[in-house]
Parts: C-alpha cells; sequence; structure tokens
C-alpha cells in the first residue's frame, strides 16, 4: 500500500479522505466503581491487556488513559516477527502486514576509505533468516497498532472501551483484605476541562491493577518499584520525514557510520514514502539533560545531511521528532510482592512494558517486549478471576517477564553503544552484532527456565523444533476435513486456552490400539484426565483445554469418520460437530512438519502449549499421568 | 475463522455481538436531482460497477436499490479465483480469503455397486489447478462481498452509498439529446412507508444508466432488451443449512448422486458448522412453474435425507432456503444501441448481470460472471465521463461481455444437465465434465478477441504466459527497493489506470543503449508518446498509464539509482520519489516470472495491460510507434 505521498495522515490509510480516517473510540460516563482489572494507561502494554481480557464477558475491565484519544504519531515502529504470531492470535496479523513496511535486508554503510568525508555501502545482511517466523518483520506506526487493539477490544464479548482523559492520583492496597476482593482503591482525576466531571475524583475499586502507565508511572511507585540501570549520556534526535534523497537504500534499514559526525539508523516507514531516523546528536555530560540543549528539529536536519554526505537529504515535512536520552533501566520486580513474601501473599498490583523496563528505541524492542508482557500477565488474571487457575499462578508473571526484560535490556545496551560513535564507527563488527541479535530482534529467542509452568526437557528428543519453555513455532499442515494447506500454530487463538498437539506415532490413528485413540480416550473420559476434570459443565469440551490431532499420513489416506470422538467434539447449543481438530503433514510442498520440527516418526509425542502460545510440555503419547499431573500444578476445579 | 456455531448471524464474524454486526450503510436525504452515472440495483453488479467509480471524485454516481438495507443471507456464495483477483484490485482479497471457506477438493459420490440405496464416495479432484491463480476458489456469503464493496465505496474518494426503497417506475432517453448531456431521466418511486418521501416520485437525469437490477430489471425493458434461452424444467431447492452428519466429506464440495433420488449438489460454507445443499426435487412440466408446487423446506430436507443414504441428516437450522427453476438465459445486447445503429450513436443505456444473463446458481458462476461485466464497464465509463477516452469505446462493453456470457451459459447448461438425474446418474462423468470445466469455473478462461483493446498476436511469442486477451496472469517477484517478496500482478489497483509492464532483455537494463531507457525516454518524453500526449498538466506521470520495469537480475546487482526517472517518478505536492515502479525475478524462490510466464530472455518486451487487469497488447520493448498508435486507438487529450 501507498500513502502518506502529500503528507502524513493518521489513521486508517484504506480510507481516502483523512477526515474519515479516525473513528471515536472512548468510552462514554463516569468510571465504573467496581472492577476486576483496572489497567491504567492505554499504550501498547494496557491495550494489549485489554486486547486478551475482552475474550472473557464475564470479567469487568477498565482502561484509563491520561491522553484525550488515540495516538496520532510518533513514537515506536517496529514490529518483530514474534509479534505479529501474537496480532495473529488476536486475529489482526494481516491487516498489520498488508498496511505495514516489510523489512527484508539491512544495509550497513561505512565512510568512503577513499573520501572519509563521505560513506559508501558496506554490507548487506537478511533481516529475518530463512524459516525463523512465518511471519515478517515489519514497520507500521504504534498508533495503527493500537487502532487494530481497539478493534478487538470493542468486538470482543466485553466490549471494552478506553475512558480517555483520567490521570491516577493513587493506588492503595488494603492489606487486610483477604484475597480476591476489590482490595485496591484507585483514585482517579478527570482532566477534560470541557466536562461536569472535570477535576472531580473518582474513585475505583478493583480486584486488580496494571500498571501500564510509562516510564513516570504513577502504579510502580505506589508499590515503591524503582528503575534500575545505565545514566543516559548520549542524546539522539528521532524524525519521520517526507523527503527527497539520492541515497539508494531509502527503503532499506541502514545503519550509516561516519567518520566524525556520528551515526544515522533509517528505518523505512509504511505507506512508501515516509522514513525515520534515527541521529546521533551529542554525548551528554554526567549531569546533563537533553532538554537543556535546547535541540530543534532543524538541528537534527543539519545533523543528518552532514553523516549523508555525499548523498542529499531534502525534508519536504516532517510528520513527527523527539529528542530522547532514554537509557535501559528495569525495576526488580514486576508486581507488588516483596520476594520475601512470595510465600505468604499473592500479588494484586503489576506493572507492564515502560512502566518497569525502559529501552532505547534504537534496537526496535519496547514496544514488542511490552506486549508480551502482558498477554503473558492476561491469560493468567483472566483464568484465575475465572477461578479456573489457583492464584499462586500470578507469582509466574514477575517470575517470567523480569528477567526476559534484563535480557533485552543487556542486548539493548550493547547495540546502542555498537552503532553510537562513542567507540568509533566499525562498520563490520555493527553488521555483526546486528546479526547475532537478529533472533532477540525477532523476539523468537525467548526462553522460560522450568517452572510449574514450563516443563523439564526429559522429553525434549521426541520434538526437537519445538523447545520446551519457547514459543510454538509453527509450521504448514493440511487440514484433514478439507483438504486446506494452512499454519498449525495458527489454530491458537488469543482465548486463554491451552493447547495440546497430538503428534501421531507412525501407524493407523484410526485403530483401536493407536495412542492417539487411547489419549483421546483418557482425556474425554478419565476421572484423571484433565479435560474432563476442569472443563465444567455446559462448557464445550475443548473450552479450557483444546486438543488437536496431527497425523503423517496424507489426507486422502484417513478415514475422518473413525476418528476419536475427542477429535470431531460436538458444540454448541446444537451440538454440531467441529472439523478442525486433525491436521496431517503437507506432504506435497514438501514440507512436512514432523521433518521440520524433529518429531518422533515412529512414537509421535504430545506438545502442550500456554495460551500464550509458550511451549509448556513435550512428552509421550502416554504419559496420561505427567500431563494430568502438569494442570493440576495450578489449575483448579 | 469458526462462528455460526450457535445460528446463523449475517455480519462480520469478527464482532463477537451479532447485534454489532452489521452497520448501516445507506445514504440519507433525497436523490440528487442530476449526476453522471445512475446504477439501478444494489446487488454484486451494482456494488461493483459503484466501488470502481468510488475512485473518481469528479464523477456524481448515485446507486439505487429497492430493498430496504443490506442482503441479509442466502443467494450466491461461490467466488472464483479470478474473482479474488479482481478483489485484490479493490484492496480487499485478504478479507475474503480470511472468512471465507477454501475449495481445495471435490468428491464425487454415486450409488453403491453392493447396495444402490446407498451412496459411495467414486472419486475426488482437486479442485483448482496448481499455479492457475495465485489466490484459491472460496465460497462466502454474497452478503459479506456487498459488505467490502459498500466498504471501498464508502472509504473511497467519492464516498458513495446506496439509496435504499427506491424503485425504479421508468427509464426515458430522449434521443434528440447530444451525446454527453444527462439525456436520461430516471423516474424512482420512495418505498419506505416511515419518512416523508414515501410514494413520491424522484426524479433523476443522468449520462447514463446501468441496470444491475436483476432477471426481472426494469431497465432493460426500458430498452427493449429480452432473455433468450431453455425454459426451467427441473426443480431445484437450495438450504444453507446448521446440520449434524455422519457424511465424511462434509467439508468438501460433494457431488452426490444417487441411483434413483436424484442429485445432492454440498458446498461447505464459511464458519465451519455450515453448508449448502442443492437439492433436485422434481421434474417440471413443459408450462409449469415450481411456484405451483408449493414445496417446504421440510420436502427439501426430505429429498436430501434421502439421497444422503446411508448417511444421516439432522438438520438443526436452515439459515436461508430457497426454490428454484431458474433456465439459462442472455440479451442480444448489453446496451440501448442496436446493432445496425452503432456507427452512428454511442450507448448510454447498459445493462448487467441478472439483467441480462441468468445462471442456473450449480456451476457458481452468476456473481462472478457478474462482477466482471461491471469491472469491464466500469473503467470505460470512467475515462469517457472523464474526457481521457473516446466515447466509442462504450461500443465494446457488450460486444466483449455478451458472448462471455453466452460462453458461460453454454458450460453451464451443459453442467446442469451432467449433474441432474435426467440423463441417469454417471459419477465418472459428471467428475470428468467437472474437470474440464475447470478453468472456466475459476473465471480464468475468458478471452478477448482483437479489437480496437485487444492487439493481435504478432507477437505473443515474447511471452507466451501473458496471453493476450487474457487476464494477467500474476507471478512472484522482488521489489527492487526494499527487497519484498510479491506479487507482481498485486501492483493493480482498480483505478482506471493502464499498466505497462516492460520485461527487460539480458544485459543490464541501467545500460546506456538499453532498450528499456529508450522505452522509458520515448514514454517520458517524445511528443508521440501516450504517457506525454494523454496525462495532463499538473498530473502525476503515472496518473493515466503506469509503467514498471521487470529485470532478470538480482536486487543485489542492480543499481537503483542509476535507472531511468520514469520508472522513479516524483510525485504528489512534494515531489517525492516513487519507488515502487521496479521488479526483479524471485531467483532465490526459483519461482522466476521470467521462466514461469515465457518471457523471451533475450529481447525482452512488453505486457499492455487494461484497467481490468486483461492484457491489451504484448510487444516488443522498441515497438514505440505500435505502442503509441494502440492508445490512439481510444483515447483523448
Amino acid at each position: 500500500m501507498q500513502f502518506h505521498l502529500n503528507g502524513y495522515h493518521s489513521g486508517d490509510p484504506s480510507i481516502s479522505d483523512p477526515a474519515d480516517r479516525c473513528s471515536p473510540q472512548g468510552a462514554e460516563g463516569p468510571l465504573p466503581k467496581e472492577v476486576d482489572v483496572l489497567i491504567v494507561g492505554a499504550g501498547p502494554a494496557g491495550l494489549n491487556l485489554a486486547a486478551q481480557l475482552a475474550a472473557f464477558p464475564e470479567i469487568k475491565t477498565c482502561i484509563i488513559e491520561k491522553n484525550s484519544g488515540r495516538l496520532l504519531h510518533g513514537k515506536a515502529d517496529g514490529i518483530a516477527c514474534r509479534t505479529v504470531e501474537m496480532f495473529n492470535a488476536f486475529g489482526f496479523a494481516d491487516r498489520v502486514v498488508k498496511e505495514a513496511c516489510g523489512i527484508n535486508e539491512a544495509t550497513f554503510w561505512k565512510p568512503d576509505p577513499s573520501n572519509p568525508e563521505t560513506v559508501v555501502r558496506s554490507s548487506r545482511v537478511q533481516d529475518v533468516e530463512d524459516g525463523l517466523s512465518e511471519f515478517p518483520h515489519v514497520i507500521i506506526n504504534q498508533a495503527r497498532v493500537e487502532d487494530f487493539l481497539l478493534d478487538v477490544m470493542a468486538g470482543g464479548p466485553a466490549k471494552i472501551k478506553p475512558y480517555y482523559l483520567r490521570r491516577v492520583l493513587s493506588v492503595k492496597h488494603d492489606p487486610a483484605a483477604r484475597f480476591g476482593e476489590h482490595s485496591v482503591t484507585v483514585t482517579v482525576e478527570h482532566l477534560d476541562i470541557n466536562r461536569d466531571l472535570h477535576g472531580k475524583a473518582e474513585v475505583v475499586k478493583a480486584r486488580y491493577v496494571v500498571g501500564c502507565d510509562g516510564a513516570r508511572s504513577a502504579v510502580r511507585e505506589s508499590i515503591g518499584g524503582k528503575l534500575h540501570g545505565d545514566a543516559a549520556n548520549v542524546a539522539w534526535g528521532v524524525m519521520d520525514v517526507l523527503a527527497v534523497t539520492d541515497f539508494p537504500d531509502v527503503r532499506f534499514k541502514s545503519v550509516i557510520q561516519s567518520a566524525k559526525d556520528g551515526t544515522i539508523l533509517l528505518i523505512p516507514r509504511e505507506g512508501g514514502y515516509m522514513f525515520r531516523l534515527y541521529t546521533e546528536l551529542a554525548t551528554l555530560q554526567a549531569d546533563e539533560r537533553v532538554a537543556d540543549r535546547n535541540i530543534k528539529v532543524k538541528d537534527i536536519i543539519a545533523k543528518a545531511q552532514q553523516i549523508f554526505k555525499p548523498y542529499k537529504l531534502d525534508v519536504k515535512e516532517v510528520a513527527w521528532w523527539s529528542v530522547y536520552e532514554i537509557g535501559q533501566r528495569v525495576t526488580d520486580s514486576f508486581d507488588d510482592v516483596p520476594k520475601d513474601q512470595r510465600a505468604s501473599r499473592f500479588p494484586v498490583v503489576f506493572t507492564a512494558g515502560d512502566a518497569c523496563h525502559t529501552h532505547s528505541p534504537k534496537a526496535g524492542q519496547g514496544l514488542n517486549v511490552t506486549m508480551q508482557d502482558t498477554f503473558n500477565l492476561g491469560w493468567k488474571l483472566a483464568q484465575v478471576i475465572r477461578g479456573r487457575c489457583a492464584p499462586h499462578l500470578l507469582h509466574t508473571y514477575s517470575a517470567e517477564r523480569q528477567p526476559i526484560a534484563q535480557e533485552f535490556i543487556d542486548m539493548d545496551r550493547e547495540w546502542a553503544a555498537t552503532i553510537g560513535s562513542g567507540k568509533g564507527a566499525d562498520s563490520d563488527k555493527t553488521r555483526d552484532k546486528f546479526k547475532s541479535n537478529l533472533r532477540y530482534t525477532a523476539g523468537v529467542a525467548t526462553h522460560y527456565t522450568p517452572s510449574l509452568l514450563t516443563g523439564k526437557t526429559d522429553h525434549q528428543n521426541l520434538a526437537q523444533g519445538f523447545v520446551i519453555g519457547m514459543r510454538f513455532h509453527s509450521a504448514p499442515v493440511v487440514r484433514l476435513c478439507d483438504a486446506l494447506p494452512m499454519h498449525l500454530g495458527h489454530v491458537h487463538k488469543a482465548d486463554g486456552r491451552f493447547r495440546i498437539y497430538a503428534f501421531a506415532g507412525s501407524g493407523d490413528p484410526t485403530a483401536a490400539d493407536s495412542k492417539i485413540r487411547a489419549l483421546c480416550n483418557f482425556l474425554a473420559q478419565d476421572q484423571k484426565s484433565p479435560v474432563k476434570k476442569y472443563t465444567r459443565k455446559g462448557e464445550d469440551i475443548d473450552s479450557l483445554i483444546d486438543v488437536y490431532g496431527v497425523f503423517q499420513q496424507s489426507h486422502k489416506d484417513i478415514a475422518i469418520e473413525k476418528m476419536p470422538e475427542l477429535l470431531l467434539p460436538r458444540k454448541g447449543c446444537y451440538g454440531l460437530i467441529d472439523y478442525e481438530k486433525m491436521y496431517c503433514a503437507d506432504l506435497k510442498s514438501g514440507q512436512d512438519i514432523f521433518t521440520m520440527r524433529g518429531i518422533d516418526r515412529k512414537s509421535g509425542c504430545m506438545v502442550v502449549v500456554r495460551p500464550d502460545q509458550y511451549i509448556a510440555q513435550v512428552l509421550p503419547l502416554d504419559a496420561h499421568a505427567e500431563l494430568a499431573a502438569y494442570f493440576d500444578g495450578f489449575m483448579q476445579q
């Protein structure tokens, strides 16, 4: 898609008139007095959490935001492959990919040896290695990602819209309250000067509060959280421009390191015309703030023109710009329970995103790590509130996400140092660092360590390509019922359900003695089965744990009608058959999931996947007791 | 996507609450008194035309419809590959494919030789041959297709919405008027009993009227058109059901031919649960109408259950049903100019879709042929109204589309006879007929004969896979500016522009003597160049004829900065560079467009594509004069 040719306009570019591109999305009226979850901040972290909670109509969620409406421009723009995978579970990956700018290669520029005042291309690197994800690395304005999340929220069963112009004054947790009560009292100020409510305080009582309110988080402060990390000592300018240049790589991600004037990171942007320039401006003194320098956009442009030589940069419009000095910082805990109290208390106040970890923008990670935070927290909160999981599950949020944030921040710090001019520009070192970071920047390196949610590696050999603790890496399959070629991982929706993928071993899966049949019978009928134990009366059989069969044979060689009932479940008010539980290897394309993911063809295996798409367990098909024990560790009847 | 589990609901299934799924789309207020185009009927033909005209803000289009709002259920559901290609030009192919049910195989069932009262599977056939189109054959409710077209109309520069509850009383053309005047007077009755306008006649004066008003078209009658063809003598029932069955192929398209009870055509539907059954009911007497039989839905169900044996069919909900006897009929001309007056008059009243050709629903062609009618007409009307093409171009609409309709109707008639029980059920013959029809049913067999729009085959050997007169068959490429793998045909938008794809021969395309450079220089500078001649002052250089370069080399081996200016055009108010005019063969995937489409690697060639995606010309790169002559045949300054 091409747009922004005649100037930047926010909103849906498929609508011709810019005036029609943004529809109002805010909730009307006063805040509810009592909610299950109060989300503070309608940025990517908060909206992603609200989108997850919108799947549950029985959960009362309220999200507040101090700004007056949707974001219009600027801020983050890089969407990692892993994030697009998550968007696919929310149902809008296609909208993002269609509208975004795909990043396919990165180019690196260095001082021209024969004329060091100018730069020359030094090398190219493929941006996403083959097979890393079925989705691309893309660039799109954060505002559009937020729009898509707002659509999921409003369209979901719980129909959630943000309350804008609300600022948190205080967050107070009653330590005497019993767990599960509305024990957190949040006082909120209404900022809209045009309404009766202006200046009046509203009080909301919440069972849980999640602070997605940015680096100056009031929620974090209320629980005594402090960001630790490096002081920022280099000022960078960032601007989204519509400009004419003869720089040939303006549609590639490019790192341009000049001899003396510092570095530019160029990011091509959605719509085909705009691009973003991160421009290194100045080294700050230890106690100096960038605001003191009074840097103007013309200063950033002038600096960029200097670094760009011999190429010209004729800026026609600046859609957005900013100067920043954000360092890499993280809090010790992402919830309100000190380490020494974890055995005796459950968390009720959480932080996510910039509220507990801040990144430099140049690695393009802040937005992505942030949304993975609340994708991790969302299903846990939902299933505890719904009484399906035990409250100690909530401890796993900080335990899982804090080390990940730390890991990304360490990477980010190294990258920021590499591309800055402090250590001298070395284009090849920059390229090598870029390459070694690629799995991190794609978001697929996250690896949770063994815990009550993540199993041990005893049976990892049964499916070497489905790494326990890492995200479920999708692969092509053919749907048995209708021969549709598709991606197995795309059956996974952001609906709070666990998935069990039962990969059948060799032999006829319909045989009376097949292990798949035995597993299905166990799950459907045995008193110890987690499906039987935790699915409530009146619910569809797949409403909490969703079971799939995957077969080695062609769809033509399997008689669907002979399959176990669990794989042809009767659902809904009419008891209709759900035909979409069985898949076959895609033999025609040559992309056989059993080969691609190293599945033991003889014995098969089962892969248990968490609601946030991370692999919980790889087990033998007949490990019924181990499977039951896993779910018994955190589920409740 | 799965939906309709708890009953059929119309509208956008991504929205959880059925009450929120359909938004009002109608225009308010009285009809405009004077318009360029009045479209009668907001079905697929009318909406497709309006969607095309919505791209032109300077054209005043009005569309009226006798129904009270959007379609809710039923009617056509099969979307051919070719139609999805067209939807891609409108920008919503992705929405259709995501929501629809993909048809991958068809299965054929015959009487069981050992028990002829029951049926057994006889064979399977792949539904779309490999490489036929980059898009699938899908099934989705016509209502959703109409929703997507309504979105294009409302979001386009001309912002068009239908006026509902309007019935045409008369259409009168003033033969004394000069061509181009508002010479057609249409009198319209307002049917809304709740409004002041009820019963009052509104008069609209139009330059052109297009009757998309169905088989009983008032517009057709006003120009004396008559449907000729077969009397319908077999009654069929059609129903969309939510049902439980043990029939194993319920998610495949299936033709079930029983020994004595007739035939069922089963079509799986979007959402994973619903399916459609076309059920043969009875042979009618010569003068008998199906309405006389007073057939009820329970009769159709009973008949279907009979044909389905030994399988059970337990219908839980009928979302929509109908009984029909529509035969295959077509009018002699699709406009108001009798053959003998073509030299002296230009057409101003047209018909499209069911108004001029009616199909049996079983070949799934009506909707598809219908929309191709108005995709053919839309750009012609637009460019004549805009003064960019000469009015004699309008004669080509009926000349091109009437024979195509006749061709489809002949195929349809044979197919209807094959699957009906009249000649005795022969499952293998049915399968063979199905297979031989597949290119027609995919919509890619349409082949326009030489005319002022379609060139001769003198140079067809330069690109054997781009058949002159047939639709441009897309193939993969890599975009030069950013290494994005994509489909070349997807640069084609439904915007009324012609495309010239210049496939470079061997050698460096940036060389001073390259034929690509010479062609670009001709097009950009020569007085005889159609680009130079017909593009108006102040318009972007690609606004009427859009030129692309396609190269054999890898994107890494081409210096984009050395390319001719025409392929890096400066556009819009800022003179920004459009980088999306150049493509390379996708060497990495092994899908080399030069090989796939049989392009002469030594000499290259140019392929001229009409605004409706049909190939107009294949010419040598240096055939500048022939290229100019082609456009001079129908364009005007």
